[in-house]
């Protein structure tokens, strides 16, 4: 199966975290926004109409023959058992999602960070909101989310965090711990120090091969200013 | 099987779109923080131990069993193939979810209307920008999503969101409409105007006799200013 993923050219965004499960897996597919005319036809198939019925609110998506797939969580629950990245039983399964359900509100809330007013605003026309947010989210959020995977991987007796077999969601608290480390350089050597476990989950994913590779080549783009995670020392204080 | 119902007593909140399927599938059900000792027993759930592998985050959740699903979008896709509310196909079902998790984005955003910068913050002190966010929640992003779901009613050709039969969608639906007439009767009355189908959905649900006699029982709990849908009329203007 050959896949077609749709997502914002320029940005790693929430769809990095379905891109580090089709990398890991060395499975063959089309960053599509990234080539000509690719952003136009992620719109196209935004529309719904008689030929198209099931359009995504919104990018990420992908598709796979005639079925397209979109929120994050939810392609990488349909995408992993296909890949070796989720367990064998329903239970497993349904309960992985729910923790990437997790990260994904956890990633909501990073972003947030920098558009506590919302998405159509800039972020300087919402600075002093977002020194409010960020603050919040330093002290208290992000180490609450932390300390439930943390807790998680302790309950289950890691070393991943659902036990001894790497799942997609240890690729997303890779994801989630590079972020925050670039966008959040100073609060996060507080809050590492709390979660020993996931920092070396971190640890272990970067050093698988096609996780390896991939984040060496161009594929990999690069933490900037316009994505979840942002760099500004402002909100790092 | 009989199921228990884990959320904040009180109030709606997202625990209503779980409620709202359960209600209309005539399942057997605890809403179990409104019992003497219920949220105690909720919190320890949440505690990652030995003997408690698979805590959720955060309410509202259901345990069946063994097993606890944790996430509105989760328990719907796990709990309607059980009680005639989904599809029997594996790509429907998966459809369903997506839209479900839509709704669940949206369902924060109309949170965010009155807690923009957090809710550690009481409304009264962020007051301003929920002013800023809420004109945006109106004229912005309320539309795009009932544009959105009325788009996909339509290209299913309807009269429910995904065709012919109801799903648990078409409860969400309902209880979206329901909510930000309540909360923004006046903005509704505009934005309802380009979303008919919906509209008929949400008159249809509500005859259905399930609904009816639970929207008449002390079950369910009234719209009020600690739930998702709050009334202040300062931010419907």
């Amino acid at each position: 199966m050959r896949y077609d993923f749709y997502y914002w050219p320029g940005i790693q965004g929430r769809g990095e975290f379905v891109r580090l499960a089709l990398e890991d897996a060395g499975v063959s597919y089309d960053d599509v926004c990234r080539g000509r005319g690719g952003t136009e036809a992620m719109f196209r198939l935004m529309k719904a109409n008689a030929a198209n019925k099931t359009p995504p609110f919104a990018p990420p998506f992908l598709k796979a023959g005639k079925l397209t797939v979109s929120h994050v969580a939810a392609i990488l629950h349909w995408l992993a058992p296909r890949h070796g990245l989720a367990p064998k039983s329903d239970a497993a399964r349904l309960w992985l999602h729910q923790l990437q359900l997790t990260i994904t509100d956890f990633a909501k809330e990073i972003h947030d960070t920098h558009h506590p007013v919302g998405s159509s605003y800039y972020y300087e026309d919402q600075k002093p909101e977002a020194l409010r947010f960020a603050d919040q989210f330093r002290n208290e959020r992000a180490p609450k989310y932390f300390g439930y995977l943390e807790g998680v991987t302790e309950a289950s007796g890691g070393p991943y965090v659902t036990g001894r077999r790497l799942s997609y969601v240890d690729l997303s608290v890779f994801q989630l711990i590079a972020g925050l480390r670039y966008a959040f350089p100073r609060a996060m050597k507080g809050i590492e120090k709390k979660a020993p476990r996931l920092v070396a989950i971190h640890d272990r994913v970067s050093e698988r091969p096609n996780i390896k590779a991939y984040l060496a080549s161009p594929r990999r783009i690069d933490f900037n200013e316009n994505g979840i995670f942002r760099r500004y020392p402002e909100l790092d204080v």
